[in-house]
């Protein structure tokens, strides 16, 4: 047995949850941004695959669930402070946005407002069909 | 005049705080994130530095205010939610860190703990000097 446990992320003590980054391991795009608590983390370093903690839902967001969209960890590193949490990923079917782009970050600030310059690679409303 | 404003990344009531992720323009490492407010927003916007709230300080943090290396912005994105902001900026200095590294992320996660992969660029002793 070891005498020092691996430092964990600072899961903080108020709602426990911590950003996390997910970047394409393969092109270094940065592909969306959501919170993990303890317990995703957890998840995320047992199975290999990305599991956020969705502060809307309240629960575990093991991302990809519905649309098979799920990310494949590559790699894990955690910044300065140990409060930030970045995934290197495989994404996959190419897109980590709901909205069915490649990115989240799918629009640019422009003088004239927002410009869509993302990659749009599916679409929402046939992967997201009601059951 | 235009009728409509282009959209804003959607601040918080509470806090008033939005994560940034600001990312090397030319390799696309991610270098960091901290947090903004509409006002670091918008002085973002019109020095075309990057400019962060510091919840420890409490106040507008000027990225590189006292060590030089500030963060040249060449474009902003936001996400699908608009709560996210993604800088692509050109580090000046070469180091995003306070402790001297390129990118905050110099530690991976490793089954043994956690392993320095990145890039030291500067030796914080020196840059932060007591005046």
């Amino acid at each position: 047995m070891s005498d020092t446990a691996p430092p964990a992320p600072a899961f903080p003590p108020d709602d426990g949850l911590l950003p996390a980054i997910a970047q394409d391991a393969a092109t270094g795009e940065v592909l969306m941004m959501a919170y993990m608590n303890a317990e995703s983390y957890a998840e995320t370093l047992a199975t290999g695959r990305a599991v956020y903690f969705s502060r809307s839902r309240k629960k575990l967001w093991r991302k990809g669930e519905e649309s098979g969209n799920v990310q494949l960890v590559q790699a894990i590193y955690l910044d300065c402070d140990l409060d930030t949490i970045l995934l290197r990923v495989d994404q996959v079917g190419g897109a980590a946005c709901h909205e069915g782009y490649k990115s989240c970050f799918f629009r640019q600030v422009a003088p004239e407002g927002l410009k869509i310059v993302g990659e749009r690679v599916f679409d929402p409303a046939e992967v997201y069909k009601k059951k």
